[in-house]
């Protein structure tokens, strides 16, 4: 699948920073708020941001390596959270109404019979991927169908006007694709990329550990970007990534969240560097390695709460500060506007 | 002027941490929302929370010390952010406007004739504390009609209703203020008390320093905390410390917004330790020491975005983060209610 990602124009740079400076405050003084002002106006190539109807995608998908134990939930988590989002009773589902959020569901990819699939987007390939201790999780005709659904459910975000968009997974066993995608692409020995995924305690991620250095060191695909996506990833963050390429390509603004979505970045970059421009990273959560993948994209998170739910909890949590960065530029008034006396150049 | 502050009754906590814990996720998946909840729930003495009528209080005055150059900001900059506020283009108040708050303008002690009293209540004590490099900058009487300003306009917020308060000031040299009262209340060494404030190069942070250290010096009062709070304080800082303890008396949230407030929280603690159990510290922001007070408290912020403004702009800007966590404990299902397998103790 091709996606056309241009980095904005920079030409209207020098008339966004002018109008910041310009607020009635010491230069710099509200710190990230300027920088993100900065870029949501260098995305939408205008120096009055407006955030539109903003979503949140959950993409969710079952993962064939959990029947080598290296996650701590049951795998039947995955469909009974699905459940539980549809009700509204999840973590995603509080941050969503509290921030205006569209929360749209997406079944990836989920092991269960009977999905309500008028209130979740029927994008399944199939139940699970394969077990990639054994060989790919999934092949790449079902990568690609991955990218395109991916894409397809943010053009439809897009029609409802929506220019501001999160994403989220949901999939016991997602952070060990995670750490392998890491692994690769920030060239981090595999031991400091694994973590405890949802509450794994020491003996467990040490099994987790060695489950997936047998899966790299069996690993003999063509070390592409595209091999190594399709070979150890999940269904849902296949569809992340595509999903993040074709939000960046209609010039929508990406909050990233945790440590998986933070990988699907990662892997979008590979892919396409010019996508890193649109994306607001929002959540620095505990996952070990987490950080160390932030610093290879020479990024940092807004927030640091010590979250490790995924659904898009991060992001969302984080989306009043960019409101306020936008609102700042829109709202505040100029020294001389304001007549304050200008105390700095 | 007296304050009847207790502790938070801990009989509750059990029934709290077990709601939390039942909620449908991992165990302490959603970091510092969960921590926050508890210290909501023991303050309402409640398992249900609620956020009613929140109020930003900024109080703003002149400083003596100013005439020494330890500020970047020309003097007049505090009544002409003060119109500004009142006019509403200035940082504080997009983001009052975004997140529903009050804005309460108090003149503590402004050194401006014809500031509009009806959008602001006047509690001046007169137009600027003396200079603390010659002598006390407020009597001992003066300190009391402070606490008793600050606890008044805490009672007027509370009447219309507000349950969680947050407080910002406005009032050139304050930083000034700041550090010395840090330097006597966490015993850290002067020099790493002391900070660029609005904008001061290095030199300027070098001159601002050795006037510090020359009042310091030469004072020779009984170092009583009350002592210390009139001969070095701001008008508009000892109001908010009666704030403060007036907020907690009455079982309110208080929102601490950056450094100048920190410092106002610290002097509140040296007074009655138990207005802690009511306080959540909302920015971290730059001034050198910021983190150093955080940790004299046991403290940490909940956000770092870099904002060295004041105005209570870290506080407000932290406030949905608060609303999460009490949306968290009030929205979230059960694993029971949403009949997902609770897969940890």
């Amino acid at each position: 699948m091709k996606f056309n990602i241009k980095r904005p124009d920079q030409a209207i740079r020098p008339a966004i920073e002018d109008k910041i400076n310009n607020l009635t405050k010491p230069k710099g003084s509200l710190g990230r708020l300027e920088e993100l002002a900065l870029q949501m106006c260098l995305i939408q190539q205008t120096t009055e941001p407006e955030l539109k109807h903003p979503c949140n995608v959950v993409f969710a998908a079952d993962h064939g390596i959990v029947d080598e134990g290296v996650s701590f939930s049951p795998k039947e988590v995955t469909w009974q959270q699905l459940f539980n989002f549809v009700k509204g009773g999840g973590g995603i589902n509080f941050l969503c109404r509290q921030h205006g959020f569209e929360l749209v569901l997406v079944d990836a990819g989920v092991d269960y019979d009977g999905l309500p699939y008028d209130r979740i987007i029927n994008k399944s390939i199939r139940k699970c991927t394969d077990n990639y201790l054994h060989g790919p999780a999934m092949s790449r005709q079902e990568m690609e169908r991955c990218l395109e659904s991916g894409a397809s459910v943010v053009d439809s975000c897009q029609s409802k006007g929506c220019n501001v968009i999160s994403f989220g997974e949901l999939g016991m066993g997602n952070t060990s694709s995670s750490s392998i995608w890491m692994h690769y692409f920030t060239g981090t020995p595999l031991e400091q990329c694994v973590g405890a995924g949802s509450g794994l305690a020491t003996e467990g991620i040490i099994h987790k550990y060695e489950v997936l250095k047998a899966a790299v060191d069996k690993y003999s695909g063509d070390g592409s970007v595209e091999d190594i996506m399709a070979y150890f990833g999940g269904f849902e963050m296949v569809m992340a990534v595509g999903a993040m390429l074709r939000a960046a390509e209609l010039g929508m603004t990406v909050l990233v969240d945790g440590f998986i979505m933070t990988a699907c970045a990662l892997m979008a970059v590979q892919m396409h560097p010019a996508v890193l421009d649109y994306m607001i990273f929002c959540h620095q959560g505990e996952e070990s390695g987490h950080r160390l993948m932030l610093e290879a994209m020479g990024a940092r998170g807004l927030l640091n709460l010590g979250f490790r739910l995924g659904e898009g909890t991060g992001a969302v949590c984080a989306y009043p500060i960019v409101e306020s960065a936008v609102r700042m530029i829109n709202e505040m008034d100029s020294f001389r506007g304001a007549s304050v006396t200008k105390y700095f150049k």
